[in-house]
Parts: C-alpha cells; structure tokens; sequence
C-alpha cells in the first residue's frame, strides 16, 4: 500500500528540505571521488519497517549508491543487528543518511511499538489497528509500518469509509432523526463497498444503530465490563471495536472481553523512533585509489 | 520563521491526503447548514505551539470557520485550559478537526518536552538546541516548537552551515590531510556568513581543529568529566557543544560542565503527542434554525 | 465527494491549459472596462451537474465575476431552461467561457446518461454503478456527475476496495492455491472497513467465493437465466453486482433479474456532452459607461 | 505535439489518482513474483492512437514491463487485431491496465470518429480540424488523436491565435468602433507570427472582415447555399472555415461548398471510447516458476 | 499576455526562494506592529514594466500591505520618479522588497532598453520584436516587458510557430529533398493557423521558400546591401525579418532596407537591470503608536 | 551547492516553457531517425559555468543525446574554443539547443564579470561577493556561477543569516531601543550558528553595532577614506564588508582600503550573456542511413 511513486516523491521533498542547495560541508571536505561504505546497524532490538524508503534516500540523492537490505520489512532483529549495507560515493552516503535514518527511525519505531501491542492479545482473535492520528504527509508510510508491526489498518481516510462518532449522533438528535432511519438513509446513497462505522457512548445506543444494519460498531471508553456486554449484545451482528483508554497495560484485558478490533491512536502519534544508526567505514584505499 | 506560505501549503497537502475526495460521513449525516461550535482542550498540562497552524486547518476547509485562540505560541497552561475557540459550519470543523489536532498535538508536545529541558539548564548559560533529527516535511514546525519550549534551534539544513563529523574527518584523514589545513581551505572558499561546526570525539583532537579557526566545537559523547575539560581546552575561542547521551536525567549535569549549547536529537524524533481534545458542542437551535 | 479544493486545483490547471499566456483576443479587442452578461442555457433537456465547477472557472480567472446558478446540481431541466446568469468583466467572462461549458458540458451529459439509465430501473431494487472507466484526472468530476443523474458510486480506486478479477483468480489457480483460502487469507490480512468483491464468470465459480465471505459476487457476462440462478444460488449471502453487455436496451431485463448493482462503463467513457451554451448579452451602456 | 514530458506527468497523475496507496487486490492476492503476458486487442475497427501512452501507463507503474506495440499510432484495424503485446509482473500489469485503456479507448475513439469525418471529405479540399472543446487536462492528448484520425488541429488555446466572435465584434460595435479598424489596430500590435481569425454570422460582415487583413474568415451556422456565396465574396483573400451544425450527415455537403477548413467539436467532446481489452494470459509456468 | 495565475505562481516560487523558512531579520528586530510606507523610486529614467508584479510581491506576502502605482506599464519616467507607493506592515514591506525590485528592475530594464530600439526605427516602418533568449521560467515577463517598451513580441515557443532553420534546411538537403516540396508538405499538415516561418544565409536560397508559400523569411546576418536585394526579392510576397548583428548602433540601418521585423535576442538576455530603490519611510508614530 | 534536483526541476520546466506541447518545427521537417553532431562554441573569451544544467537541458529532452564537457566549471577559454559536443537525434538536439544556451550563456556570462571583478582585487585580501539581486527561480544557478567566476557566496536567502540594513536601525531608533542592546537580544534569540551581519551608513555608527558582539559590518557607501577609517575602527572584532558604488573601476581601490569583503549586486542582475553559439553539424550520412 506504500508505492514507489509515493516514496519517490516524498522522500525527493524530504531530501530538498534537507539540502535545499546542497551539502556545504561534504562540497567543502570530501573529495567527489572517495567512496564509503556504511552499516545500518541497530542500537536496541525491534521489528524493521522501511526498507525501500532508506533505499530510495540514497537513490534520489545518488543512483550509484548500493543500498542491502539485510532484514525485510516486518520481520524483528536484535541489538546489534546490521539491517542493511550501504556502498557508494561519500558524498552521498553522508548526505542521504539523516533523511534515510529519520524515516527508517520512525517506521521502525512504530513497527516496534505495534508488535508489542500485537503480542499482547495474540491470544485473542483481537486484532490491532491504526488510527487517523498520523504525522500530516506520512500516513502511507506509517500505516505501512503499523502493518509491519503484525498491526492491521484502519480506514486510510475520511474519503473512503464512513465513522459516525458522538459528534455527528449529537446532530441526527439536535435535528429531531431518527438514528437509525439516519444511517438506514446514508446507506442507501453511499456506494455498496463503503463500510460503515458508528462510534457509541452507552450500551443503550447499540440497538439503534444495529438496527440500520451497520458493518462495525465502536464502542468508545467503555469499561471492561461494558465491552463485555456490548459484545454479547452485537452478538455477532456487526464487527465490534474498542477504543479509548488503550495502553500497553490495558490493552490485554480490552482484547479478552471478545471484541474484534482495538484502535490505537498511540501506535503513530507517540511512537518513539527507534535507536538506528550509520556507521560509515571509510578506507583510505576508496579515498586514495580512485 | 515557520511563513504563512509553508503553513498553508503543508496544511492543504496534508487536508488532501486526509479527505482527497470529500468527507463521507459529514457529507451523509451532517445538515449542510449545520453549526458547530467546539473548544480545544488540553487533557495535560503543556506548553502551547501551533495556533497558527490549527488555524489554518480549519481556514483552508471553510473559510467561514472562525478559530480564536486563547492561547499565544510558547505559553504554558494547566490540564483542562481552553486553548482555542472554533465555530462555524458543522460539516467543516469536524472534517478538519484530526488534521488540525494532529499538527498543533505533535507541536505542543515537542514544545513541552524541550520546555522541560530547558527548566533543567535555566540556572547555567547553556541553551538547549534541536538537530536535523526531524520529520521528513515538518522540519519547520518542529523546530518552531522547539522555540515555543524555549528552545533554540540549530542550522536548519545541509546547506546553511557546515558541520563535520567524525565521518569527515575521518576521509581527511585518510586522504592525508591536515586537518587544520582542510578546514582553513573550507573556511577560505565558504560564504563569509556560513558558520562552521566541526565535531570531535576526543580531547586531543580540539587543538588541530581550534587551530582553524572554527565557529563551534561539537565535543561528542564525552564524560562530563571530558567535557569540563574540553570547556576549559576550548577557553572561549569556540562556541562549546555537547552532544549525545542527553536526557532529562543527564541534561542538567552536562549543562554545568559549562557548555555553551546541548543539542537534543529527542526534542523532535521521541517527544509524544500533547493529548489535546475537541470538545465539540452542537445545539439544537444551530441546527434547526437554519 | 468533490471537494473545493479540488475543484480550485483542476480548473486553474484547465485555465492554465487553455490561456497559458492569457488571451489574445480579449485582450486586443476588448476594453479592459466592458461589461458582459451572459446566460447559459440549454438546448436540449438534461439533468445538471457541475455547477460548483463553473462558478470556479469565472471565479479562478476573475474573482469580480458572479456566477448565479438557477439550477442545482441533479436537478432536471428542459432545453431552452437558463441554468445560470453570469455577470463581470467582459473580458474574463469571454476567457473562461470554453473551461466552464467544457466541465458543465461533460458533467451534465453523464448525468442525464445516468439519469435514463435509473429510469430503466427504477421499478426494481437495483442500482446503477459507475466504474474506473473514467477520465483521467477527473474522476472526482464524473463520478460526482453519476450522482446527479441518480446512480451510486462503485469505489473510487483500486487504494478503497478489493476487487478480484478472472485474471486474478486465474492467479491463484495457477498457484495450485485455493480460491477459498486465498481470499479468506486476504480478508484476514485487510483493513476490517475494506469490502471484498469477486468476479466471477460461471455460475459454478459463485460457491467457493461465497465460502470465503466476500461482500460482493459480480456476475460478469452472465445471461438473463444465469443471473437469475446467481441471484438465487447467492440469497442474500452477498451483494450480487451484474456487468458487462448493460446498454439502455437492456438494463432493464438485467435489473429484474434480482441483481444489487448494475455497472456500466458507459456512464463515464461515452456519455456525449450536453449541449449547453453561454448567450452573451453586452449592452451598450456597459461598454461605454465605464 | 505531445512530448515524452507530457505524457509522464498526466500518466503518472492518472496513476496516482487510480491507486494512491496501491492496489489492494493485487498485493493481496497476486504473488510479487507471478508474471503476466497481455494483448490489447481491439473489439471493433478503428483507428490507433496513444501507443506512446500505454506504453507509459505500464512503464511509469514498473519499469520492467515490456509493451511492444504492433499498430502505429494512425493506422487502422480490423475487430480482433492485436495492438500491443504486454508483458512483465502480473501485479503491475494488472495495476496499469484500467490506465492504459482509459487512455487509449479515449484517444482511439476520437482517431476513429475523425476518420469518419475525414473520408467524407476526401473528395474535396476541405480539412477537418478541432475545436477547444476538449476534455479539461487532455488537450494535447486528444489533439495528437484528431492527428491520428486525419484531422488538423485548430489553435492550441487562447493564447497562439486570435478568435474573434460574435461576442467580441458585438462588443467593438457596443463601443462606436470600426470593425475594420479595430481588427487592424490588434493587428499592428500582435505578432506577426500570430494568425487572426474571425467569425462573421451574416454575408454583409464579410467584406469589413476581409479589409482588415485577417487570415481566416469562420462562417458560422452557415446555410450550404451562404457558404457558397461565402466562398465567392472571400475568393482566396483568406482562409474559410465553416463551423457550426456540423455531422457526419452534413459534413460532406459543407466540404463541397469549397470551404477550406471545416471544425467540429463533436470530434473531442462526442466521441465514445473505441472498445478495446487487455486480455491477458497468466501461465502455470509464470506463476510457479519465478 | 501575462496573467494574473502566472503572476502569482512565479512570484510566490520568488518569495519562498528568498525566505524559505522566514525573514530572520525582520523577526528578530521589527515589532509586528511597526508600520512602514515607502516610495519605489527611479534613480535613472526609463519605461516602466511590472506593476503588478510588483504588487504581487508584496500581496503574496501579506495581503495587508497596499501598494499604489504612480506609473503605467509602458510609460517613461525620469530620474527621481516615484513609481510606486507602499505602505504596511514593516515586517511584509522589508521581507518583500527585495523580490519585488528583482522583478521591477529587471522588467523596466528590458522595456527601457526596447524602447531605445524602437526609438531608432520610428521613422521607419520595422517593428523590434524579442526571441526565445529569454530567462528560464520568465518567458511571459519577459515579453510583456519587450511590449512595455513599444516592441513586439515573435512567437512564445517552439510550439505556437514554425521557425526552419539553417540546420533544419541542412536535414532537408542532406535527405535529398526539395526545399520547397518539403515546406509545402510541412504546410499541408499543419494548424491552419500556424505561421511558418524560414531562415535563409544567403540570397539564393529565398526563391526556393518564396515557392512554398511560407508566411515570413528571415534573413539571418545579411549584409545592409543583401538586406536590401532581399527585400527587393521578396515584393511583398512574404514578411521580411533580419536578424543577426543587431545592435543599438546598427538598428537604424538594418530597419531604413525596408525589412518589416527586426529581431533582437539583446532585448531579454543582456538588458542591465534598471536602477530603482525603495525608500523606505519609518515614522516613529508608526512604531510607537500600534 | 547547485544539486542535481535542482537542476533537473528547473530545466525540465524551463523546457515545457520553451516547448508546451512540441517542437513543430522538428516534428514537422526533421526525419525522427536523424542524428546530429555539434559543438558549443564561444565567440568570446571568458570563464564557464553551467556544464552540468547544459547537459541536464538534452537529457531531459532525450535521454539518448550525449553531451561531452570539454571544459570544466570555473575553467577559462578562449574565444573560439569548443566547450562541448553534442550528439543524437536531430530532433531533441535542436529542440533543447535554445534552452541549454540560454542556461549556459547567462551563468557563463556572470562568471566572466565575477572573474574581471576577482582579477581586480586579486593582490589584496578581499573577496568578491554576490547579493541577493539575483534573476527570481534562479539564485541557486546564479550563486554558482559567481563561485566559478571566483568570487564567494553571501547569504542564499533572509532565513540563513541576519543583515540588518537602515531600515531595521530606523526602526529600532524609533522604538526607542538601544541598537547595542536590540542586536544583543536577537542575537541571544537565535540559532548560535546564524551569521549577524549590520549594515552601517556613517562611522560614528560602528562602536554601538560592534558592541553588539555583531560577525560582519557593512559600510554602505562609504569614500574610500571612510573606508580606510571603517577598517581602522573595527580594527579585526568584525568582518568589514564594502557595498555601494562598485564597479569595476571603483573595485581597485576599495578593495586596498583593507575591506574582507566586496559586494557587487552587477554580478548577478546586470551580466550581459557570454556570446555561445551551437554549431551543428548534420552529416548525409547520419539522415540517410537511420
């Protein structure tokens, strides 16, 4: 779900705010023949997410740079762990690193949190998933991530499903709708592939809204108790979804109640990057011989 | 030095990448004559920065939306504070609500987080300074948050000053190049107003690079016992920076060795999102009467 | 679904395209203080669309100029009906003309398409669909255009649903894969919000689909008596969607069959224009007046 | 006149507008490593054109699929020939199919529809041209289709030629002016490189037309027998365009009226898309193989 | 001929060239408050050109700000002229000042230069006209300025005309075609609208073109006695440019042979900048008082 | 500090300027299978610069022609000498010939000022700087030719370093500040790595700014005796840089009152184009045999 086109332009508009008329200081000092080779090595463990994205940074800045990849997305790694080879002119690999390593931190960062999550209900038929709350300008990329993290998606957009929340309820009530012939309503223009979402507040609110033949019901803030018997009151008839309150600490006993989903707006807006660094190993022969 | 220009283009780019072509659940359950009028709230104390940002979230949906801030860019408030007044069209204040919530949460919480630094150093003359550890496209905000916290900000790019690392140095080096030389020939070609950083590893390496007559020295993860003498080696003839191993925990300790400025990679790639709300209210009048 | 700052972007690129350099003509024969009126109108009955769109072309070449619509989009109308009088400059009037009536044109004329499409249906329980067969870069435009005329959308990209053809299942076959597991493996791995739909070409397809629990059989080139079976053999397990061989001739047999959804390509790739014009009133008094 | 750099830009939109973050059907279904091989046939005679944008719909996905065309862009064919053979990953082939055919059925059908209008004039001098009725972002694509079908082109926009019509001469009369005059004014302030062309509704407009210089005289809304006086009064002093009711009924009658030029909008904005498909083959062997 | 949209799109690309992320100065040193007038002043006479580009600049900055033109395009000044008036916020007049002369400056220099030009052939009835050796990106400014200074303009670009050069007569005989049946061709199948134009080196070469029917001959580095034959040659049949060893002491000359165009690349690639300053008033009212 | 996305970005859009949709002229006389050899050849003597966006200029026209630098930047030549050669298509050759020399002429040209400005002061420590008058879109192009003219770089732009000119001193005086206090407090306000530059009109001004603890000073046109006074003063706590009144008979001798610095805004905004020519050759051989 994250294209070359999207990366390619995204990581060029990151490497012209970075460099917007070039590098002073590797212009300055490095000879434009040396050549160096560097390491991506990882300074605690985790799960690596954007592989293509590091590459196209050294790409878009140099085609002859050769970028590894020594892990895939997805897949967990130890501290220490080389997670990918670089090779190439130095001016470039010492250009293309801060922008190559502020993606690849972040991705990975949220790949990592996201697997912890993930663990802890792995037990359960919970699933894990995203949110809107995403960085403006990156959430391709940080949905990519969450799904590297074993983490599944949410909508992308406001544009391709609809969310009901308290918000939008409170106005049907302040124009005197019915709820459910409110929604029975917008079903019937929306297109057949639009699925669609209604956040409630109170346990009470379910049966209007099931009643419209909704496809997934959020249940937001609920106590566990309240999870539970929400769950046994869809019993089935809509897909359920926790939200609200979830944290590592919690999100076990939200995945236990039987509810099918569990959103996390933590997984991208509070991820901490992950410790990945560079390290360049630069030989006298490159510097000398060419 | 975050422009009107660069705020409207990144807030319409990322309104685009969040609704690309419309929002389906206001446009199915909202009355097009709807009103709305919603409050920002903090959940958590903090330290505020975006207005401007926020504002245009809304500005660039619906012109008609009227936000009036309570609070000014870099002012502290206490959990529950209003920070901001919102009224207009329902269909546009909660279509642009996450975009807006998304910019002015990551900005107040990197603003609050390098707040917290800066108490920590208040009583040295040390300024905290971020680095280019940034979010690919955001850098401008992020490091206008960083000033809200009371923060500075160091170079903004590649291409506005010079820094060498350990990498640079190290194809001098190899090259076999004085490394007192090679600096005074960049300094010789650069821009008389270009500032020139150059970062060593150890205390032996200062006198080549001193000699050269550079703007800062960068002294990169030394002891504080290396820093108090690399301060005194330095005796006023740089500008003093550390950097690497900066906490909350550390930061006040390195401050005190009585360095000039402490760069902080975590002020913008680690600092969590401010749990900032909309709290929206619709009443019934503004719906029906119009 | 067409949101203003879509439309901003595409229509200046469409002024961009037709004036690149402004307009000789106006420019060399018109007084830059002459004023036109002007009103278009119809010359064959339709139903309307686009009138957003138009206001913008007037409205991106001169903000002065006022556009009234008389007629709201999906509104029918006969020929010779006024659908909009347009007042301003004499010279920005004459230069956005073509752009305006090009969009209003295209628009209008799907959705008078769609709208006999509808009528030929309208009795039964099924509904008229667009697909991807639309212009590139205006399919927020026609799809729009499709509602007006009072079809339903079908989604909006290949990013917002899955939609799995012959040549994907011919895929699968190929990997010795079940169709059942493989798309039951995909809707364990997809966003919960994202609809699955199969095409299939035999009626003997439909068991192992439904087996999987898609949301959406699409009959592909069935005849009457085989969608009719489809229909039963799916009772109401799955939204069943009829294609290909839908003209005006037909549809309506199709739709009795008992089908959901019927799309048709025609709506978008061969819906000729309506023709619509702009009758330019410029008196006397507003040339020399002013 | 469509350039390489034209065709990447509004194909790489298209593209982006068709799966902006990817095709879900493909990458859940279709193995990365699966290879397909596809003919674009041709479901009924035509025309050719766009050869150099399918090719570019695949190209711009992923550079390794190979599309050989067999038909030239303006060379006709029969149902069921061949045009172009594709082959490369399945997942992009079936990604850019929907693309590629949108254009080319577009630009084919308007190559074919133009061949219609071209033979019935062969017999005489007259050329068939376009109009500015073209689809808004497509200009250059559907006028290289005119091209193809036989056709000429008309100006590119209002800013390569002059077009004075009924409006702008009703404004020069508004004023007190001198047709002849005002006309010879533009004249000596234009360029000597930019053709004045301008449309005349009655016989008595002629002779102050021709005696301003101009270079084509557009007869509008003609009857066959005005065109022929027309064409006597103007007697090679300019160029005669008849414009205005045209059809494949009428053209033939007007050409022989001994018109120069004779435009029609249908050609662009009428024009059904030519029924082409990809079929394509997807080999066992492909799918296990690679 | 230079439009609002343009002007717009490229003065803003100036502006955020010239402060990508804010005006350090102004915010470090200038109240918000302060409120500044200024005069655009002429330090040498000249023809004026680029009053709106100059608003823009000041506009796109901050629509506060109002500028006041004193002066028309095209109208001479002498030395001490006040051209403009500015007044403003002080922050938005100083940001923009810089940008908004860059344009002026150069625009007026042009138009001076031009106008020096047509001043030497005004007795004549040659007309000076500009070509492609124009800056890259500011072709419509260009030539608007060329036009402030009583100039005309050739045609914008390689796409609105034919220009058959030396080399391109040089493929011609080289494939062994006939010159004339090679034009005559060209002509057949191009816009009836396009103007074709030829260059020949030498004076035999004109009847050859003449043949073709082509719309303007140029006469590239013609001695005053060839200019002359060639005019002779022509009769009439043809426009007659020179080009070549155009200069401000030669003009006269080459226009006194009787040939209709005289182009000058000078015009646009080496005009000098014309001198004019903002002077800026800052009252103490102004600052104080706000 | 000219990047290769710079370059690209630019030329390709000043080449859709040049060429919109085609090169007719090509397209219409030129066989497609045509190849062309040239020579970028100077008419003058003089120093070169833009190697690299000359290349880029055929490039991005056609990936295929070959340009082969005989010259590097900041190289001088002869007049006559050969800078590059060219080899390909016709087509694409004679299509991007226009833009690449407008290009090439322009940088080339202000490099041979900045090298006649360089020689001037050669034997004493002063260094010739550009301004910001620099043509709009194209500063990053023009700073470079400056460098290979051997002069230096001021500041790019007014977010990379302060220059406090008479305005911003007007308006702290009419504020009431202290100018020594106002400069101290925005220097403690930013980035420790920005450059703080204060223009001065007369001497008595200097001690208050250098108090200030200021990097450069500027004397604005300032006599050469005030010169010598000026660098007395600052006496080495500044960098002293000259403006006002440069030229190249004025350089000498401003340049031996001891100024560090020489900023000569004629550099950019009033370099006359250096006379280059392309001289192509078209072989028989090369048309017939493709």
């Amino acid at each position: 779900m994250l294209t070359p086109l999207t990366i390619t332009r995204v990581v060029t508009a990151a490497l012209e705010e970075d460099a917007p008329w070039g590098d002073l200081t590797g212009e300055m000092l490095i000879p434009d023949t040396a050549v160096a080779r560097a390491e991506l090595v990882s300074r605690e463990a985790g799960v690596f997410s954007g592989g293509a994205v590091f590459q196209a940074a050294f790409a878009v800045t140099d085609a002859s740079v050769d970028v590894d990849l020594r892990v895939r997305d997805g897949e967990s790694f130890a501290a220490g762990a080389v997670l990918a080879e670089v090779a190439g002119p130095a001016r470039a690999v010492l250009q293309a690193e801060r922008v190559g390593l502020n993606f690849v931190q972040r991705m990975s960062g949220i790949a990592t949190l996201t697997a912890r999550y993930v663990a802890e209900v792995a037990h359960t038929g919970a699933r894990i998933v995203d949110t809107r709350k995403t960085t403006p300008g990156l959430r391709a990329f940080e949905r990519h991530a969450v799904a590297c993290g074993g983490g599944h998606n949410h909508r992308f957009s406001l544009s391709d499903a609809v969310m009901a929340k308290d918000n939008h309820l409170a106005v049907l009530t302040a124009t005197g709708a019915s709820i459910t012939a409110a929604l029975q309503g917008a079903i019937a223009r929306l297109s057949h592939t639009t699925h669609v979402e209604v956040e409630v507040d109170r346990l009470d609110q379910i049966d209007a809204v099931l009643a419209a033949g909704v496809d997934t019901i959020m249940l937001d803030n609920f106590s566990l108790e309240d999870l539970r018997h929400g769950v046994a009151r869809i019993a089935g008839r809509a897909i359920v979804e926790a939200s609200g309150g979830v944290s590592l600490d919690t999100v076990r006993a939200i995945a236990e109640t039987g509810v099918d989903v569990i959103s996390v707006g933590a997984l991208t807006h509070s991820a901490p990057s992950l410790d990945l660094g560079l390290d360049v190993r630069i030989s006298d022969a490159d510097v000398l011989v060419r």
